[in-house]
């Protein structure tokens, strides 16, 4: 992206705070602050912040950042509107707010802590989600990032089979997934890597061990992603390593697979994110599995893993063409393990298209 | 770590709060759950949570998390102590806060959101850092981790001179120390690794690029740690690739190492993180190059990358026998670069033990 995409961004993000009868926005989510302006993806550490965006309604821009990141924030934002904060940040940005905006300044209180927030020194107003609900709405260069961050993740989906032996360890097995993506031209992974065996599958979040090798009959699930060119992506399958899948797990497979072709093909723009969850849920429960489906349908994903569009029966927002999420219905069973299969895609005028 | 070990913390915990008065203390910090139950070191992103847990300052503690999460907490958690949370997991912990504290619940006011906080429908009091207290100070057990991590950095560091040759870019040579650390048992980087070639060397935090590539004669800055048994390491070099470094290069790393070398001396337990910064700031004082120094002299490690103490003029906090912290000073000239040296070091009773 150059430098006339983040200023177009903050453009339109002006608009959306005059309509809102704001005078200006702290931006303070890492993603949303690298969205605006090119500066620092990612944090350190969850409470660490490469800095800060203050985005007038009417005028110009400020990044909060520290000596730290000072060289980096000047070789793209303009000097004289860099602050550089030291010790307590919150107090000089407060200060900052108080000397240049006249009005209403908005603030993202799902991220900024509550002590941040009394270091202001002022009341600002929680504005949560305008960046987001620009963020959802993926240009064609963010398309193109996502369908090369996407196409290397069906890559390595295309040479997993080879990866995938008896006696190999789930943390083998992710390890050597992770090299694929690495020495593929990706920056690192997008989330840490599920490669679970048998029973271990049933547990939607898990951490590959060393000690769990595959055997020759078994079920394993992958759910992988890298980020490639800013973008993550997010893929899942679940195999059968051996000759003949138990009947369960051909059973839940089809079933898994059903779902989630019904999803994708009553998904229309405009409908909810709990509309796109029903379709799926409907076809579990017209099977009576339902109560295996743990978790909701998908997530939004771009630059970060997950962001909206939630598809849950929790979100009532209609899902815009241009939104781009994932599709992961899985059926979850604690004494063998499970499936989940997931696909990523795109929201288009007359339906939505797998990436 | 064993059950037991999670107990033990959770007993210490329980009579810091008696201590400050306090009936109840809401765990949200990531790193905090861990220490004291076991359960998920790490979250997805920064605006998740994989669980907080409520600690009693009289009886039982609370696992509160979501249902992708119920497998994995139950192999660990009393189950009937376990709340699976959904949709607004702060409203629901507010109600189990309302149900079954009697008294003052305090919250770490740095880590919760202030959308958080209100949704929790409650004033909690703000008690920050009181599991960091019990953190900074390392068990034999985690000491041994942390040589243990520290041990891999170290060997990373003899390996690097076969890893640097002309040529190669700053990203590969990235890409090749994290291939060591993982192939030699790491989960997982502790931090991005900084891989910076002359004038990049100047900025603190550098993503290393693609197309620099070390040449015949330059300065390298090597920046990395990787996380080994849930603790993490922390080293850096600066290395002259080629056969005659220039002067500037020359007399820079003398006053760095100088510095450093000043600092390990004098630190003796009960200095503050201000006194130790001092012996640093004092060197490069004495040598006219203190404006060069741009950032803090060190930071507490463990479980996290960045924890208490931090060596900086503004921690008046003394630093304990068991803290195990970084000494790392560094002078910057962006117009060729910049040198840092980087030790991990462990506060014992007469002094500051290099790990």
């Amino acid at each position: 992206m150059n430098t006339y995409t983040y200023e177009k961004r903050r453009e339109t993000l002006r608009a959306l705070l005059r309509a809102r009868g704001l005078d200006a926005l702290l931006v303070s989510h890492a993603a949303n602050r690298f969205y605006l302006s090119g500066f620092e993806l990612l944090d350190g550490q969850c409470n660490e912040s490469s800095g800060r965006l203050l985005i007038g309604a009417h005028g110009r821009d400020w990044l909060c950042t520290d000596a730290r990141f000072f060289e980096a924030a000047r070789r793209l934002w303009d000097e004289d509107h860099i602050v550089v904060c030291q010790g307590d940040a919150f107090a000089q940005i407060g200060a900052l707010i108080k000397d240049k905006v006249r009005g209403v300044t908005g603030f993202e209180a799902k991220t900024v802590c509550c002590h941040g927030a009394q270091r202001l020194g002022l009341r600002l107003l929680a504005a949560d989600g305008l960046v987001e609900s620009l963020r959802m709405i993926k240009d064609a260069g963010e398309i193109a990032a996502l369908e090369r961050s996407c196409g290397l993740n069906h890559k390595l989906m295309e040479q997993l089979p080879s990866l995938l032996h008896p006696g190999c360890s789930e943390a083998e097995l992710a390890w050597n997934i992770e090299r694929f993506f690495r020495e593929n031209g990706a920056a690192e992974l997008a989330f840490p890597t599920i490669a679970a065996r048998g029973p271990n599958a049933a547990l939607p979040h898990y951490e590959p061990s060393a000690r769990t090798l595959l055997d020759e009959e078994c079920p394993v699930l992958i759910d992988c992603g890298a980020r490639l060119d800013r973008y993550c992506s997010d893929q899942t399958r679940t195999f059968w390593l051996g000759g003949t899948p138990a009947p369960e797990f051909t059973c839940t497979l089809e079933l898994v697979r059903g779902a989630q072709d019904a999803a994708i093909q009553g998904i229309r723009p405009g409908m909810s994110g709990a509309e796109i969850y029903a379709l799926a849920f409907a076809f579990f429960e017209r099977h009576g599995v339902e109560k295996a489906f743990t978790h909701g349908l998908g997530h939004g994903i771009g630059l970060e893993t997950h962001e909206g569009p939630s598809l849950n029966p929790r979100n009532p927002e209609p899902v815009p063409p241009g939104a781009v999420f994932t599709v992961e219905p899985g059926l979850y069973y604690p004494e063998w393990g499970g499936v989940r299969w997931e696909y990523m895609l795109v929201m288009e005028e007359d339906g939505a298209r797998i990436l």
